[in-house]
């Protein structure tokens, strides 16, 4: 029997409305970032403009050599489970340099940030007596499917809005176990939460706190430890989330808390316990990410050079970009088909390479640009993108006029 | 407010069940394996018996190699998730392998096998119309994971009994999307599915069929396919599902089958699409593992040749051991505080390392240990192991006259 047809009609109805997903295949070339060769595009170099390498530590020497090295040494698998044999003197290590980082008793690496998130809150939710998840309503998928596959209660609250999230838990019971869940940085719209607000409201009714700062390790606060660390507040969250594979450069995730919390998502998370530890070559390459970052503010600091400047030449041209505190530059196209096309023109005619975001990442009718300047671009990169955007958006203009 | 307690009394409980579970923290040595650095243990040298580089790949000249050069040439990570910014020509080069090593037409790379299994098998569970998946008891918690958050109904039948699978697919009502999932090898006890007899009940019931190969691919069939390779099955099994990170002695998970259905799971699937990508050195050194496996047969080999070997010299020592058709040797001890502590003497006097197998890896009451013969275990290293195991059997027997 033949199932393809099941499959196709869902595939023709994302073609249909424009939201069918076509990815570039890119060639990173070391030293050589943001440039990249565009292999579907005839080998042509093209400037990566939507990386979330975002301070380029995956081409930071440091980090390669500890790859390599730890390759050299040791192979490139863990070989098992963190249970079953698998568990290197490396993973240890990192989790270490993370549980500094964030200034906790302990963290626990996951194969990725999606992986961290989806396990840690379903184990909390599912093992947790009268868990009450209390999430954002703009959490990422990773928080959203954790949060269903707990089965426990849950509920959404306003979008970064302390006083919504105090009455959603002032209407739960006594005895439910609280545990309020948010992002720092919000990558699509690039706002930050008030973290400080939040938190105080979650200590008033006695929840727990879990912060996803993905969008926000490595680039806010002095060592790199996001935007709570930039606020003094990392001690008054019960759990911090990250990743590894942002601004850190390599890949995974981790949760760090108490040891008590750690030890028991490292008892009972599925996610966590049935599955091939990371190669220790990828632990020790995020522990010198993470070591070099803690220390060096510069790639922090060209970072938000680069923000302000494309902001402020965006500003000067009058081409229209969401406002916001963070080093994400959102362009909103509001249109799927709209927004593949300008993408596609600045690729063709431009060699500028800044994916279509389009649903499920956002939601329909919100289509747009992301741009990510990081310390790689250079003054002369931001011009052409300006020059590139300019020119489209004249002849949008032209194109409205006539038609 | 103090959430430790919570955590904490599960904890205890664990502990008290002696479910416990306490890593070796090990350190691989490139040209030692199976020989590992202990730093659990005064950094000790110990022989590892559990790992899951079933055939030592992950230290595999060339996989190193390519891993190495990869990381030279595009830096440690892939920059973002598969769509944006993080498609790599690697990643595409893997997925056109293992579409090869299969005979699919497409494939697609996820983070792990766990991520691979959960996210195509909710997938297809949520959104194809009607869909049952009818589940093999004894799969895998990636796939049960995967099926429960589908939230579609679902039918359990008895393991690798095709008559009982017949039941309950005639069972079902005549519109359902029927989708029958099951292993190859199960890695706990090592016995193997009639896979034959399955796809013919499932192919009676217009069923689609899921195969997780992930403790077989490398080490069986002519090219490394895995046990539907071998027995000329995989073009009758809709979706062949494995792992990167076992045999092949890298990190990540796949799936292959028609062009149609990659690319619905591509389209769909929250595990794919919100996560930042597997490195391209990773995709680089699994690519390399592929090729060489697909090539030669002389690691699998002697890994059949090992595992021979050391059956029969249990046999001849008289220590008992399940048997089965696989590469997998259980031992089973049935208590997790005998369990572990066998496993403590054989790592403390005897530099051999074994897991204990304990709940929930195994259901309470079936602790074992499970040795992993590989090609880089010599017959001296089996010869050693079944002196350590006869002379704890001894003592166990003198424990058992004197109790
Ligand atoms: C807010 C947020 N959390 C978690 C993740 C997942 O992290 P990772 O890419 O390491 O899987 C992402 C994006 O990928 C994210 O945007
Ligand atoms: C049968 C089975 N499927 C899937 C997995 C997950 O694969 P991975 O380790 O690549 O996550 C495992 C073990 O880890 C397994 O035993």
């Amino acid at each position: 029997m033949n199932f393809d047809k099941l499959f196709q009609s869902q595939l023709d109805q994302l073609k249909q409305e424009g939201n069918y997903r076509v990815f570039a295949e890119l060639q990173r070339q070391c030293g050589n970032f943001p440039r990249v060769k565009n292999h579907s595009h005839g080998q042509e170099e093209v400037t990566v403009w939507c990386s979330n390498d975002y301070l380029g530590m995956g081409n930071n020497p440091k980090v390669m050599q500890a790859m390599i090295d730890t390759v050299q040494e040791c192979g490139t698998g863990a070989g098992g489970t963190r249970n079953i044999s698998g568990n290197a003197w490396h993973h240890k290590q990192l989790e270490a340099e993370l549980a500094d980082l964030h200034q906790k008793e302990s963290a626990l690496l996951f194969t990725s940030g999606y992986v961290s998130n989806w396990a840690a809150l379903s184990t909390l939710g599912a093992r947790l007596p009268n868990a009450v998840i209390v999430s954002d309503e703009l959490n990422h998928a990773s928080m959203i499917e954790g949060i269903r596959h707990a089965r426990c209660q849950k509920a959404i609250w306003k979008h970064n809005n302390p006083e919504d999230l105090d009455r959603k838990l002032a209407a739960l019971p006594a005895n439910a176990t609280k545990i309020v869940a948010f992002e720092s940085v919000y990558s699509m719209d690039g706002d930050i939460a008030p973290i400080k607000e939040i938190v105080e409201v979650a200590e008033k009714h006695n929840a727990m706190t879990y912060i996803d700062e993905v969008h926000a390790v490595g680039m806010y606060g002095p060592r790199g430890g996001g935007v709570a660390e930039r606020e003094g507040l990392m001690d008054r969250i019960t759990l911090i989330e990250g990743t590894l594979g942002k601004a850190y450069g390599v890949v995974g995730g981790y949760i760090t808390g108490s040891n008590a919390l750690v030890d028991f998502i490292r008892s009972f998370a599925s996610g966590f316990i049935f599955t091939t530890a990371l190669p220790p070559a990828v632990a020790a390459a995020a522990t010198a990410s993470i070591r070099h970052l803690k220390d060096s503010s510069y790639e922090r600091e060209m970072q938000q050079r680069q923000v302000a400047r494309l902001r402020a030449r965006l500003d000067a041209e009058g081409i229209p970009h969401e406002r916001n505190p963070s080093h994400i530059i959102p362009v909103m196209v509001k249109d799927p088909v709209k927004c593949k096309m300008l993408s596609d023109i600045l690729m063709d005619q431009f060699g500028i390479y800044v994916q279509p975001i389009n649903y499920p990442t956002v939601p329909k009718g919100t289509e747009r640009l992301r741009f990510t300047p990081g310390p790689l671009h250079t003054d002369e990169d931001i011009e052409y993108l300006v020059l590139a955007l300019k020119t489209l958006w004249k002849q949008c203009a032209i194109a409205h006029a006539v038609a």
